[in-house]
């Protein structure tokens, strides 16, 4: 059996260790490739292809051979042998040759086999031809450079394959292939003008087999974006004091007096889930903790079926002293987001091209100081122009009213065109459409301390000053019809002596939705869930 | 009124909105000092102190003004004027002078207030006599190195008071004193000898009002370090190329097939919270992530009553791709561990010292290289010493059950002894002891290829090797009475190709409770929460 570069790298001293692990690999591969059955046990070769036992995978032994990530592969290895472990995308075998597309996390190479004496036999051509697609296998080969470029692989370069085994095989039927439920809209439409006919995945099939789904390109850039997303937010925060919390999910009584909660029964005490970490991150603002963050779920019983509502989100927290003025909360939220954003440009190009290959959007516009806008001057902004742009004689808005979806769209469009950004902030709500718990403006009580901002026309984050002085608090409770005494432990944290503090919630996956302009926040939600989908 | 060093520091362009904004603060403080009455309104340096009015702390004005931390005044500050804002920690006045212990996030500094000619009046000394403690106060004055030592502050410094207003008023009464909260068991033995009587605070009042007891200096570092051991451990992660995910909590059926869940009602649908995050970071793994964590709740709804459950904590999960062996993931933790220990020992001297101010503690002990013994040995070792220490005639240890909490213990003080590690790897455990996904020995099925990890001869970790195979997961469920059916979403991912893999699930806070040696994992938990508690 030929030696890898692998085991031939290992050093001397290893050698004899590896030498003899090689050789027990090959007697196991014997044995494996003789799973394959018929007529190829008489093959000489047949060390070189097979299904891999069960039993081998049970952590039976450490070759220490290493193996290669498909992303890795480059000219720069041209000539090397090399070892991957991935799915079998595709195969397309004709004769003596061989094509396997080999997948890993998105990252496609092609590898080909072709028949040649003491090397690859008709026997392993054969065996590829069986493979299931979406099996799992590990190919050796040796890097090469294509004469001419490759198509449709995210790797340049190919492999000469030598050797393959199947580690896990597929269901030779799957739900639906990754080639279908990777397709954009202009591979429709050129499919039509070709009249060729391509399947559409709907996205309830793709919900419903969600780790299949899962595996196309642009879902694997998603979720490494997502996660992205969190470190930047964190990273941040930490180098800006921040303390990461963890606060209760499970409550008594409703965590924001809201009707839209989960119930659940607590050892015989009625309980229910929280809506935000609101409550608590204020409390640990009142324990002295200064700065807090913390990403975790939040749950919300709504009945909502729009394209932006889940039932269970990840919420990126933050609660923070504020010695002056709630502009202290927007400075940090300002130069936080412009960080996010900055991070995903510079680390995430690969991932945000896989993502514009299946669904094509424009890059993110922001400033590097935020726009600020008052809730009054967005109200403005929207009447001088509403009857221009859309032909309304006039929108009638409440100026103490909230703003509607249609009215928040609007209201982005008109300021990227006025101020060339997707982020921005409205600030200096009416009181009477945010939460009891929000500061009213010392100058006019019917204005808050409070702000949204926006990607895109759409909202991603509230926040506000909150009320620090309890008996204000109390009263404000009772004014939105709350029943006080269900939020007494809360109330109480702030008669122990409260520093004046604000804090904001952003919703996760609305900021990669936005970020990337995906027109459903299911697709940025890896296990969504809404009314109808608890599973899988 | 006297320019402040902060207003001074400000650039020539801005000193004239400075000086405007100052003198509107001074006129503002004028009007403040008013509130504190009676005849201090005669003083005519009343502007020096007094309550803040609320709507002053309703982002009135951006004065520009500074403010420094408690834990930042040195003696490089010496003979500078600074800002503070922090609670009213302890006063004691005596005629002319009166003494103040500010405190900020568990930080002190003692702040003298001496009358002087146009500088401190009467009225100050009175008014910072009518402080209650924990009310936050803001302070203004000049850092002085003190002749001689300054006991029972954190800063060897003391500032020379000039103002001070109070920004909120704590109740007069709390329901117990900073100081009674903050001794220690040696401060108690001490009063004893000298016939002292101090008050103890018991954990269920402390709980009860969990705001004001974490506040103590010792509960500021615990949770600074529990933000510390998250941050450690995702920086780690991310290193070594881990996404990080997040996996719904509201699940169908019971999350990994027992008893102890906390079921609710989700529209119209049994559901339940997941006892963690198992199956779906197993599914993320199926679907090509590679290598997943997660940090978030996990909810066990046990009946246990010991120093170690809670029924919500902090799950730090990760799973991973496994090219050959269970080994692999060992790799990585204790690559991990030994990073989040290191970086705590770096980073967190303060806080670590803090903690053992009140509970002291012996320095975890760790090797380089983390130890790994296997099950068999584990029991080989508790066998041979049981009769020698423990003067057991030979206790009866079943080889395939499971080692109670008592030999957890022995084993930990047997592994301390030989090895001088209080953390090591437990590893190769009776199948019949692990979870049903859990992949059996390939030399024996009755061990598997799982681990715990233990800290001061308690678990903080559980992992193993994960069953890929669909058959062998549906029999094993089988075998250990689980409904197969509940688990089909789980069980299908397997069917579409499936990379061997495995990996562990970390309790946050028995990490930070074992770490510190604390004797309760709720001194770990912000607002615990136990079969009794729901509140705070």
């Amino acid at each position: 059996m030929e030696q890898t570069d692998e085991v031939a790298s290992l050093s001397k001293k290893a050698q004899k260790k590896a030498e003899r692990l090689s050789k027990k690999m090959a007697a196991a591969s014997l044995s494996t490739a003789a799973t394959a059955g018929g007529d190829l046990a008489e093959d000489a070769l047949a060390a070189n292809y097979g299904d891999v036992p069960l039993l081998e995978l049970q952590s039976k032994a450490i070759t220490g051979r290493k193996w290669k990530k498909v992303s890795e592969l480059d000219a720069s290895l041209n000539g090397q042998s090399v070892l991957l472990r991935g799915r079998c995308h595709t195969t397309r075998g004709k004769g003596k040759i061989a094509f396997l597309i080999l997948r890993e996390a998105g990252h496609t190479v092609q590898c080909v086999f072709q028949v040649e004496d003491n090397v690859v036999s008709k026997g392993l051509i054969k065996y590829i031809n069986s493979l299931s697609k979406e099996s799992i296998i590990d190919v050796e080969g040796t890097v090469d450079i294509p004469s001419a470029p490759i198509n449709g692989t995210t790797q340049q370069v190919e492999l000469k394959g030598r050797k393959v085994y199947c580690v896990s095989k597929a269901r030779p039927v799957l739900p639906f292939n990754l080639e279908d439920a990777s397709r954009s809209e202009k591979d429709f439409q050129k499919a039509e003008q070709e009249d060729l006919q391509y399947v559409r995945v709907n996205q309830d099939t793709r919900l419903n087999n969600r780790v299949l789904d899962l595996r196309t390109s642009a879902n694997q850039a998603v979720f490494r974006i997502q996660s992205y997303v969190s470190m930047f937010f964190r990273q941040f925060l930490v180098s800006r004091g921040f303390v990461e919390i963890h606060t209760p999910k499970l409550i008594a009584g409703a965590s924001e007096g809201g009707a839209a909660v989960f119930s659940l029964d607590y050892y015989g005490q009625p309980a229910c889930l929280a809506q935000s970490p609101q409550l608590h991150k204020q409390m640990a603002i009142c324990a002295d903790l200064g700065r807090v963050f913390e990403i975790g779920p939040v749950f919300r019983a709504e009945n909502s079926f729009t394209h932006r509502h889940l039932c269970e989100f990840t919420g990126l927290d933050l609660e923070m002293e504020i010695k002056e003025h709630y502009f202290e909360v927007l400075d940090i939220l300002d130069e936080l987001f412009v960080f996010v954003f900055d991070g995903l440009h510079q680390h995430c190009s690969k991932e945000l091209e896989a993502i514009n290959e299946q669904y094509p959007f424009e890059p993110l516009k922001y400033l590097k100081k935020t726009l600020r806008l008052t809730f009054e001057e967005g109200l403005q902004l929207l009447k001088s122009f509403s009857a221009l742009l859309w032909q309304d004689d006039g929108i009638e808005l409440d100026p103490f009213g909230d703003l509607d979806t249609a009215s928040e769209r609007r209201l982005g469009t008109l300021v990227k065109e006025k101020y060339n950004t997707d982020f921005y902030i409205l600030h200096r709500y009416p009181l009477a459409v945010r939460p009891f718990y929000t500061m009213p403006c010392f100058d006019n009580p019917q204005y808050s301390n409070s702000f949204d901002v926006f990607i895109r026309g759409e909202e991603i984050i509230s926040g506000a000053q909150r009320v620090h002085d309890p008996e204000l608090l109390t009263s404000r409770a009772e004014a939105c019809g709350i029943n006080v005494k269900s939020l007494s432990t809360y109330i109480d944290s702030f008669r122990w002596g409260a520093v004046p503090h604000g804090g904001v919630g952003v919703g996760l996956e609305r900021v990669v939705m936005l970020y990337c302009a995906l027109n459903n926040i299911r697709k940025a939600s890896m296990f969504p869930r809404d009314p109808t989908r608890l599973a899988p």
